[in-house]
């Protein structure tokens, strides 16, 4: 009786630890999520204000398959996205100093997100400015952007 | 000893089940999704060709959480979205003939899908056509566009 009783309650354990881990690993993302995508992008300012356009594209999925689409067209891998920027953006008065503002951030999944967002630069002659797409994923490394789509937006970003 | 028999069958037929629903459920999003996607698409197309806007707009979700950026910045809600669609192509000439292509869909998710494309404009005295990525998500009713970030490219819309 008192093995039976035993066997019961390690039931009802593993009953509990069962729906207790597909609660938390597929229905609900943990909540520290968007924290830690906030996180890679804060980075990425911080580092393109010090002028350290390696350490900006760390935010990026280092992979050939990793995507940035602008004005130009898309740049298709990580190495073209960090050539991209470079070529845009040669020195410390052409990269300005960038801010993030408006982020939205919306989980697609457990492991996948995205990112709403304005930026602007401040310029000694201008102020470009627009709205960025980001899709994250999240990798044994962490959080990083596999799929970057920015446009320029005359004038103020509009929010409409 | 032919009733172990038949448990041991049992047992084994509940493990196969098992692993079968959990490969086809979350490891690997059907193959057919990628499928319903393009679907959607196509039938986006097809409705824009004979000047049917409120068919094309079936392809978005209908929420006031749809988002829609472009040239001119955010526009939010399907409502906004339709109301964008209409002023900016206002008879069937501004519409012209779409056409999406080198479609790429990236599965983000059992609910979730990234789609990159080209689209472009025939109308009569110019070619428009550009890049753009969507967010589709997965209804009950369907795979539907939660956010569209659509860029104009100047020229022929490169890849590179």
């Amino acid at each position: 009786m008192t093995f039976l009783r035993l066997r019961v309650w390690i039931g009802l354990a593993c009953c509990l630890a069962g729906f207790y881990a597909v609660r938390s690993s597929a229905a609900q993302p943990p909540a520290n999520d968007e924290a830690q995508i906030r996180a890679v992008l804060d980075a990425q300012v911080a580092a393109w204000n010090r002028g350290d356009v390696d350490a900006f594209m760390l935010g990026y999925w280092k992979s050939a398959k990793t995507e940035f689409v602008g004005s130009t067209g898309v740049f298709r891998g990580w190495q073209a996205v960090l050539e991209r920027y470079r070529k845009a953006y040669p020195d410390r008065q052409a990269m300005g100093h960038l801010t993030f503002s408006g982020l939205e951030v919306t989980m697609l999944g457990p492991d996948a997100a995205l990112v709403l967002g304005h930026w602007s630069l401040e310029r000694e002659h201008d102020r470009p400015g627009g709205v960025f797409t980001l899709i994250f994923r999240r990798f044994p490394e962490g959080w990083r952007i596999i799929h970057d789509h920015t446009s320029a937006v005359a004038g103020p970003a509009s929010t409409q």
